[in-house]
């Protein structure tokens, strides 16, 4: 076989294509099957580790990854610390980072401890990283320049300013999720390329691998409803200075910082996402915390102003994270906890990903001699 | 920090780039050192397991890799299995290309089996391949995509049909020398950038996480004579069906294959690499086998024409690989003499990369929680 028939073979499917539609149908179809067998699911999620959490990871994407474990689903939660020299060369707060996020897990009601769910770092899985390497044989340069992430970052910095970690991301993340056969991964539509490509090197894996039993399964990404919060400038949340309230804030910095919330000058408050987008956002923030409507938070505050607005929402979300808070300020005074958590979960990861590497290697004859 | 300065200041270096007249004096310098001071250097070679290796390999590299090693220089040898993934589908057969060329390596004099050398496999060592993930944070997506190994293939193949493993294969090898500290790389000129890439790697993880202490030395790529051998047919040497002999093959064979060079109809022998280049070629390898010079075997031959000059060629090689082949013979009966050479390479390999993997964390702050 010539070296362009076989690439042609391996790049060139003439299988129909993921489309986002095929991933609602799928990710609706595994939402009904979790319900009924949430044994047959395994979760895999995570975060580069760029600073503690904060209301937008909470109200985005944490609630949903305490739902969906609360249905029975085992969850891994990768802490990305290596993609976290994506674009930073220092490295000195990353422990910080990764303490401050697993008390974030801890305290919103993750369960990292038992065998419902653990927290692992990418840097302490050599087997999973190793991954990376067949996987890499299975994808063209192009399709990982089309990836819109890497894209994106190549046109927005130019080539000479993206590192090949960045480069690699997709692939690096196919390597998360398979390494621990996870099939499930809770995210928005950003994330459908990232699991397509992971789809791919499943199926071309399993097709050019192991042909007779399919190996890896194709993950399927769970979409769900997750609210857009803004942070208090208007701007993307977490990105710039102070414009985020933490899980670990107290109540006093929550206040300061929402008081500092930019807003219109308008007293007789309305939801308006479109016509007045930062008194939506924080009658959003406020109704998500009170477990209630950004419509019905704006008529009880009628014609109150700002001031009064402000007041709402920080009680609201003083309220609803003090039992949180409280619970995170217990666990962080004990420093064994999150060490605890970690080395039980790397060595989980750790003796998952030796397994699948092993049988990788197996199907593919490496290491036979 | 803003983003962009930490990229400026890691991607567009002030210092002068290595340059070929540079890294010709620097590897002038190593030869001499390394006669005084072997035990200061370290040689990281090897070869993608793509088959045996034929009179090409040994002429042109396998005996300079020799001499080194003579000289009392330590020799880390890798079988690159995963890059023999590049631009292969199938991988059934790498074991037994393992198995030849270890076999080969220790037929030719290549010592792997004391404290002057070792033999390994790239998938066996999991940290080395990890290593190159903090090492892909530190280049540029358009460094990678420079590199002429990446650039010719992506020219002549299209980005669609150039794997991701080969697209990371720079960073691969700089993985592959640092991990063992080699500092010496024995090649010719179309190594140059791999080593420069290497040494830019080096240099960018002192400056940015052993800013105090150098950790990583620069490697030197060893410049040597290399004569070019073409294969029987005029082209490339190992590409075509059976325009190669093989140090593994016997003396019919190597007969055989030969018989079939194809030469001119000029019945007088002269060596003119340019008018005759397929004559020339089989003096070129009868003198290297001969230990004499191309000139002094088409005086020798004269008027004798090509059957003539064959039956010298053939004669001179099978002479030359006389013991080298009995040698060979002698220690394929025992099929555990390979295994018990990869076993102690892959865990003495093992146990550096770890040793390495464990440092560049500490100075990268990973792992501290």
């Amino acid at each position: 076989m010539s070296e362009s028939s076989v690439t042609d073979r391996l790049f060139h499917e003439s299988a129909a294509e993921d489309s986002l539609h095929a991933a609602e149908r799928l990710s609706e179809d595994a939402w009904q099957r979790l319900t009924r067998s949430p044994e047959r699911f395994r979760v895999l999620t995570g975060e580069r580790p760029t600073g503690p959490l904060h209301l937008g990871h909470y109200f985005g994407s944490l609630q949903r990854r305490v739902e969906v474990q609360s249905q029975g689903v085992e969850t891994w939660l990768l802490l990305a610390d290596y993609q976290a020299l994506t674009d930073r060369t220092g490295s000195a707060s990353l422990g910080e980072s990764i303490r401050d996020i697993v008390l974030d897990y801890l305290a919103v009601g993750l369960d990292v401890r038992s065998e419902r769910g653990l927290a692992f770092c990418h840097s302490q899985v050599p087997e999973l990283n190793q991954l990376m390497l067949p996987f890499l044989s299975l994808v063209s340069v192009s399709e990982i320049d089309r990836n819109p992430t890497v894209k994106s970052e190549i046109e927005n910095l130019g080539a000479g300013n993206v590192t090949g970690m960045m480069f690699n991301y997709p692939v690096h993340q196919a390597a998360d999720i398979l390494f621990c056969h996870g099939n499930l991964v809770p995210g928005g539509r950003d994330q459908l390329p990232h699991v397509e490509i992971t789809r791919k090197i499943a199926r071309r894996f399993n097709k050019t691998y192991s042909p007779k039993k399919r190996y890896f399964q194709e993950p399927v990404l769970l979409f769900g409803e997750a609210p857009l919060l803004l942070g208090t400038d208007g701007k993307k949340m977490g990105k710039s200075a102070r414009n985020a309230v933490y899980i670990r804030d107290d109540e006093s910095t929550t206040a300061a910082v929402l008081k500092k919330a930019v807003t219109d000058s308008d007293p007789a408050i309305t939801y308006d996402p479109v016509g007045r987008p930062t008194v939506a956002n924080l009658l959003l923030l406020a109704s998500l915390a009170a477990g209630t409507t950004p419509q019905a938070v704006a008529d009880e505050i009628g014609a109150g102003g700002s001031a009064r607005l402000k007041a709402y929402v920080t009680e609201a979300v003083n309220e609803h994270f003090r039992p949180i808070r409280a619970l995170r300020r217990e666990l962080a005074e004990d420093p064994t906890v999150v060490r605890s958590v970690l080395e039980r979960g790397n060595e989980l990861a750790r003796q998952a990903a030796r397994k699948t590497l092993a049988e990788v290697h197996e199907l593919m004859h490496l290491g036979n001699f």
